[in-house]
Protein backbone atom coordinates (compact mmCIF):
# COMPACT_ATOMS: atom_id res chain seq x y z
CA UNK A 1 0.00 0.00 0.00
CA UNK A 2 3.45 2.19 0.37
CA UNK A 3 3.73 4.36 -2.55
CA UNK A 4 6.52 4.48 -4.87
CA UNK A 5 7.95 7.75 -4.62
CA UNK A 6 7.83 8.74 -1.08
CA UNK A 7 8.35 4.83 0.43
CA UNK A 8 10.21 5.25 4.04
CA UNK A 9 8.00 8.18 4.46
CA UNK A 10 5.54 6.48 6.91
CA UNK A 11 3.20 10.09 6.59
CA UNK A 12 -0.27 10.28 5.49
CA UNK A 13 0.74 12.88 3.52
CA UNK A 14 3.29 11.03 1.67
CA UNK A 15 0.65 8.87 0.62
CA UNK A 16 -1.34 11.15 -0.33
CA UNK A 17 1.27 12.80 -3.13
CA UNK A 18 2.08 9.51 -4.49
CA UNK A 19 -1.88 9.80 -5.82
CA UNK A 20 -2.38 13.29 -6.33
CA UNK A 21 1.51 14.60 -6.56
CA UNK A 22 2.27 14.48 -10.12
CA UNK A 23 2.07 17.55 -11.92
CA UNK A 24 -1.55 18.96 -12.78
CA UNK A 25 -2.98 16.09 -11.05
CA UNK A 26 -4.35 18.38 -8.32
CA UNK A 27 -5.56 20.93 -11.34
CA UNK A 28 -7.60 17.87 -12.79
CA UNK A 29 -9.19 16.76 -9.33
CA UNK A 30 -10.13 21.18 -9.12
CA UNK A 31 -12.09 20.68 -12.27
CA UNK A 32 -13.79 17.24 -11.12
CA UNK A 33 -14.43 18.48 -7.73
CA UNK A 34 -14.97 22.08 -7.80
CA UNK A 35 -16.07 22.57 -11.30
CA UNK A 36 -18.09 19.69 -12.42
CA UNK A 37 -16.11 18.64 -15.18
CA UNK A 38 -16.14 14.76 -16.24
CA UNK A 39 -15.80 14.71 -19.64
CA UNK A 40 -12.37 13.71 -20.86
CA UNK A 41 -12.28 16.40 -23.52
CA UNK A 42 -13.73 19.07 -21.25
CA UNK A 43 -10.62 18.60 -18.71
CA UNK A 44 -8.51 18.74 -22.05
CA UNK A 45 -9.96 21.75 -22.97
CA UNK A 46 -10.21 23.58 -19.68
CA UNK A 47 -6.76 22.67 -18.67
CA UNK A 48 -4.90 22.92 -22.09
CA UNK A 49 -2.68 19.86 -20.94
CA UNK A 50 -0.89 17.06 -23.17
CA UNK A 51 -3.58 14.65 -24.07
CA UNK A 52 -1.15 12.13 -23.03
CA UNK A 53 -0.59 13.39 -19.40
CA UNK A 54 -3.84 13.90 -19.29
CA UNK A 55 -5.03 10.47 -19.83
CA UNK A 56 -2.60 8.92 -17.72
CA UNK A 57 -3.47 11.21 -14.83
CA UNK A 58 -7.38 10.24 -15.01
CA UNK A 59 -6.50 6.04 -15.44
CA UNK A 60 -4.30 6.42 -12.16
CA UNK A 61 -7.28 8.28 -10.31
CA UNK A 62 -9.63 5.42 -11.51
CA UNK A 63 -6.84 2.37 -10.35
CA UNK A 64 -6.65 4.82 -6.72
CA UNK A 65 -9.99 4.64 -6.65
CA UNK A 66 -10.67 8.83 -6.69
CA UNK A 67 -12.64 8.29 -10.15
CA UNK A 68 -15.10 5.51 -11.72
CA UNK A 69 -16.29 5.68 -15.56
CA UNK A 70 -19.44 5.44 -16.34
CA UNK A 71 -21.46 4.21 -19.10
CA UNK A 72 -20.71 6.88 -21.28
CA UNK A 73 -17.12 6.70 -20.50
CA UNK A 74 -17.28 10.12 -18.13
CA UNK A 75 -15.12 10.23 -15.34
CA UNK A 76 -17.39 10.48 -12.13
CA UNK A 77 -15.81 11.25 -8.36
CA UNK A 78 -15.94 8.61 -6.22
CA UNK A 79 -16.53 9.39 -2.39
CA UNK A 80 -12.82 9.28 -1.89
CA UNK A 81 -12.35 11.58 -4.72
CA UNK A 82 -15.16 14.10 -3.64
CA UNK A 83 -13.22 13.91 -0.34
CA UNK A 84 -10.64 15.93 -1.73
CA UNK A 85 -12.38 18.89 -1.80
CA UNK A 86 -11.16 20.24 1.79
CA UNK A 87 -7.44 19.65 0.62
CA UNK A 88 -8.49 21.68 -2.45
CA UNK A 89 -10.02 24.40 -0.80
CA UNK A 90 -7.03 24.72 2.10
CA UNK A 91 -4.94 25.45 -1.14
CA UNK A 92 -6.99 27.93 -2.56
CA UNK A 93 -7.23 29.78 0.37
CA UNK A 94 -3.78 29.77 0.76
CA UNK A 95 -2.94 30.33 -2.61
CA UNK A 96 -5.73 33.66 -2.64
CA UNK A 97 -4.34 34.94 0.78
CA UNK A 98 -0.69 34.70 -0.23
CA UNK A 99 -0.63 34.47 -4.34
CA UNK A 100 -3.50 36.52 -5.68
CA UNK A 101 -2.52 40.51 -6.73
CA UNK A 102 -5.27 40.57 -8.46
CA UNK A 103 -7.97 39.80 -6.09
CA UNK A 104 -9.65 35.78 -5.42
CA UNK A 105 -10.36 34.33 -8.71
CA UNK A 106 -13.48 33.09 -6.93
CA UNK A 107 -15.69 33.39 -4.09
CA UNK A 108 -17.08 29.81 -2.03
CA UNK A 109 -20.14 30.06 -0.43
CA UNK A 110 -22.67 28.41 1.08
CA UNK A 111 -25.81 27.11 -1.13
CA UNK A 112 -28.51 28.99 -0.33
CA UNK A 113 -27.42 31.57 2.46
CA UNK A 114 -24.65 32.52 0.23
CA UNK A 115 -22.10 33.31 2.69
CA UNK A 116 -18.67 33.05 3.24
CA UNK A 117 -17.25 29.26 3.43
CA UNK A 118 -13.77 28.77 4.61
CA UNK A 119 -11.51 26.02 5.99
CA UNK A 120 -10.60 26.17 9.74
CA UNK A 121 -8.84 24.28 11.94
CA UNK A 122 -11.21 22.80 15.21
CA UNK A 123 -10.49 21.56 18.72
CA UNK A 124 -13.79 19.76 19.34
CA UNK A 125 -13.92 21.17 22.92
CA UNK A 126 -12.26 25.08 22.12
CA UNK A 127 -12.97 25.84 18.43
CA UNK A 128 -10.75 27.33 16.21
CA UNK A 129 -6.76 26.70 16.59
CA UNK A 130 -3.81 28.29 14.86
CA UNK A 131 -0.78 26.35 13.95
CA UNK A 132 1.01 26.91 17.41
CA UNK A 133 -1.52 25.02 18.88
CA UNK A 134 -1.48 22.01 17.84
CA UNK A 135 1.20 19.14 18.72
CA UNK A 136 1.34 15.76 17.11
CA UNK A 137 0.86 12.37 19.10
CA UNK A 138 1.80 9.20 17.35
CA UNK A 139 -0.39 6.63 15.85
CA UNK A 140 -0.23 3.27 15.06
CA UNK A 141 1.01 4.09 11.49
CA UNK A 142 4.25 4.58 12.42
CA UNK A 143 6.48 2.40 13.28
CA UNK A 144 9.46 2.16 15.44
CA UNK A 145 12.18 2.46 13.68
CA UNK A 146 11.01 4.93 11.69
CA UNK A 147 10.30 7.09 14.26
CA UNK A 148 14.07 6.60 16.11
CA UNK A 149 15.78 7.28 12.72
CA UNK A 150 14.07 10.84 12.33
CA UNK A 151 15.78 13.92 14.18
CA UNK A 152 13.51 16.22 16.09
CA UNK A 153 13.13 19.65 16.23
CA UNK A 154 15.90 21.68 17.68
CA UNK A 155 15.14 24.66 20.46
CA UNK B 1 2.97 36.73 -10.42
CA UNK B 2 1.60 34.26 -12.36
CA UNK B 3 3.78 30.71 -12.16
CA UNK B 4 5.09 29.20 -15.42
CA UNK B 5 4.10 25.34 -14.86
CA UNK B 6 0.38 26.31 -14.60
CA UNK B 7 0.40 29.93 -16.82
CA UNK B 8 -3.42 30.90 -18.04
CA UNK B 9 -5.15 29.25 -15.12
CA UNK B 10 -6.70 31.95 -13.26
CA UNK B 11 -6.79 29.35 -9.85
CA UNK B 12 -5.63 29.86 -6.60
CA UNK B 13 -4.51 26.57 -6.41
CA UNK B 14 -2.38 26.89 -10.11
CA UNK B 15 -0.78 29.34 -8.24
CA UNK B 16 -0.36 27.61 -4.64
CA UNK B 17 1.16 24.47 -7.09
CA UNK B 18 4.04 26.46 -9.05
CA UNK B 19 5.52 27.23 -5.41
CA UNK B 20 4.77 23.70 -4.11
CA UNK B 21 3.70 21.24 -6.23
CA UNK B 22 7.13 19.91 -7.47
CA UNK B 23 8.18 16.60 -5.97
CA UNK B 24 9.40 16.66 -2.23
CA UNK B 25 7.88 20.53 -1.78
CA UNK B 26 4.88 19.49 0.59
CA UNK B 27 7.13 17.06 2.85
CA UNK B 28 9.82 19.76 2.99
CA UNK B 29 6.96 22.02 4.37
CA UNK B 30 5.87 18.91 6.40
CA UNK B 31 9.17 18.73 8.43
CA UNK B 32 9.37 22.61 8.47
CA UNK B 33 5.61 23.41 9.61
CA UNK B 34 4.76 20.05 11.64
CA UNK B 35 7.91 18.71 13.12
CA UNK B 36 9.66 22.37 13.67
CA UNK B 37 12.90 20.80 11.60
CA UNK B 38 15.31 24.65 10.25
CA UNK B 39 18.49 22.63 10.01
CA UNK B 40 19.81 21.89 5.90
CA UNK B 41 21.27 18.63 7.54
CA UNK B 42 17.97 17.65 9.26
CA UNK B 43 15.71 18.05 6.78
CA UNK B 44 18.25 15.70 4.40
CA UNK B 45 18.57 12.90 7.05
CA UNK B 46 14.48 12.77 7.89
CA UNK B 47 13.64 12.81 4.23
CA UNK B 48 16.26 11.17 2.47
CA UNK B 49 15.89 13.10 -0.48
CA UNK B 50 18.62 14.17 -2.69
CA UNK B 51 20.89 17.07 -1.74
CA UNK B 52 20.50 18.93 -4.52
CA UNK B 53 16.88 18.77 -5.05
CA UNK B 54 16.44 19.74 -1.37
CA UNK B 55 19.00 22.60 -2.24
CA UNK B 56 17.05 23.86 -5.11
CA UNK B 57 13.86 23.53 -2.97
CA UNK B 58 14.51 25.16 0.27
CA UNK B 59 16.21 28.44 -2.37
CA UNK B 60 12.95 28.39 -3.44
CA UNK B 61 10.82 28.69 -0.75
CA UNK B 62 13.17 31.74 0.15
CA UNK B 63 12.65 33.25 -3.33
CA UNK B 64 8.78 32.90 -3.03
CA UNK B 65 8.88 33.72 0.97
CA UNK B 66 8.08 30.91 2.17
CA UNK B 67 11.11 30.96 4.39
CA UNK B 68 13.84 33.26 5.67
CA UNK B 69 17.67 31.83 6.41
CA UNK B 70 18.56 33.08 9.65
CA UNK B 71 22.37 33.76 11.15
CA UNK B 72 23.00 30.10 11.40
CA UNK B 73 21.96 29.86 8.26
CA UNK B 74 19.19 27.45 9.05
CA UNK B 75 15.73 27.79 6.97
CA UNK B 76 12.70 29.79 9.14
CA UNK B 77 9.30 29.75 8.32
CA UNK B 78 7.84 32.80 7.76
CA UNK B 79 4.11 33.78 7.99
CA UNK B 80 3.29 32.72 4.79
CA UNK B 81 5.34 29.34 5.09
CA UNK B 82 3.72 28.89 8.70
CA UNK B 83 0.35 29.56 6.76
CA UNK B 84 0.47 26.27 4.79
CA UNK B 85 -0.13 24.35 8.20
CA UNK B 86 -4.03 23.79 7.12
CA UNK B 87 -2.64 22.67 3.85
CA UNK B 88 -0.62 20.17 5.24
CA UNK B 89 -3.48 18.91 7.73
CA UNK B 90 -6.14 18.74 5.07
CA UNK B 91 -4.10 16.47 3.67
CA UNK B 92 -2.97 14.32 6.26
CA UNK B 93 -6.77 14.01 7.38
CA UNK B 94 -7.25 12.86 3.92
CA UNK B 95 -4.34 10.52 3.63
CA UNK B 96 -5.56 9.10 7.45
CA UNK B 97 -9.23 8.24 5.88
CA UNK B 98 -8.26 6.92 2.84
CA UNK B 99 -4.52 6.01 2.67
CA UNK B 100 -3.49 4.81 6.66
CA UNK B 101 -4.25 0.60 6.43
CA UNK B 102 -2.55 0.58 9.41
CA UNK B 103 -4.09 3.37 11.23
CA UNK B 104 -2.65 7.38 11.04
CA UNK B 105 0.73 7.92 11.62
CA UNK B 106 -0.15 10.28 13.85
CA UNK B 107 -3.00 11.96 16.00
CA UNK B 108 -3.42 16.11 15.90
CA UNK B 109 -4.02 17.50 19.04
CA UNK B 110 -4.82 20.56 20.88
CA UNK B 111 -1.78 21.70 23.02
CA UNK B 112 -2.87 21.71 26.99
CA UNK B 113 -6.54 20.35 26.16
CA UNK B 114 -5.47 17.30 24.50
CA UNK B 115 -8.62 17.01 22.62
CA UNK B 116 -7.84 16.22 18.28
CA UNK B 117 -8.09 19.10 16.14
CA UNK B 118 -9.78 18.36 12.90
CA UNK B 119 -9.97 20.54 9.46
CA UNK B 120 -13.42 21.57 8.99
CA UNK B 121 -15.23 23.38 5.71
CA UNK B 122 -17.15 26.46 7.88
CA UNK B 123 -20.07 28.53 6.36
CA UNK B 124 -20.23 31.57 9.07
CA UNK B 125 -23.82 31.43 10.03
CA UNK B 126 -24.75 28.08 9.33
CA UNK B 127 -21.29 26.07 10.43
CA UNK B 128 -19.63 23.05 9.08
CA UNK B 129 -21.09 22.27 4.92
CA UNK B 130 -20.11 19.59 2.70
CA UNK B 131 -18.34 20.05 -0.58
CA UNK B 132 -22.11 19.72 -2.13
CA UNK B 133 -23.66 22.72 -0.83
CA UNK B 134 -20.62 25.07 -1.96
CA UNK B 135 -20.79 27.23 -4.61
CA UNK B 136 -18.56 29.22 -5.98
CA UNK B 137 -18.70 32.80 -7.31
CA UNK B 138 -16.97 34.88 -9.30
CA UNK B 139 -14.05 37.06 -8.28
CA UNK B 140 -12.10 39.88 -9.33
CA UNK B 141 -8.77 37.85 -10.35
CA UNK B 142 -10.96 35.92 -12.99
CA UNK B 143 -10.92 37.59 -16.08
CA UNK B 144 -12.98 37.30 -18.77
CA UNK B 145 -11.29 35.93 -21.30
CA UNK B 146 -10.71 32.48 -19.33
CA UNK B 147 -13.91 32.76 -17.61
CA UNK B 148 -15.14 32.99 -21.91
CA UNK B 149 -13.24 29.94 -22.39
CA UNK B 150 -14.28 27.50 -19.84
CA UNK B 151 -16.41 24.84 -20.43
CA UNK B 152 -18.78 24.35 -17.48
CA UNK B 153 -20.30 20.76 -15.70
CA UNK B 154 -22.46 19.15 -17.80
CA UNK B 155 -25.59 17.88 -16.36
Amino acid sequence: MLGKIYDGQFCSIARSLDIVGERWSLLIMREAAMSGITRYSDFQHNLGIATNVLKTRLDHFVDTGLMTRDERGDYVLTPKGRDLYPVLLAFVEWGDRWNAPDGPPGYFRHVGCGEAVHTAMRCEVHGDVDAAEITIERGPGAPDAWVESRRPARS
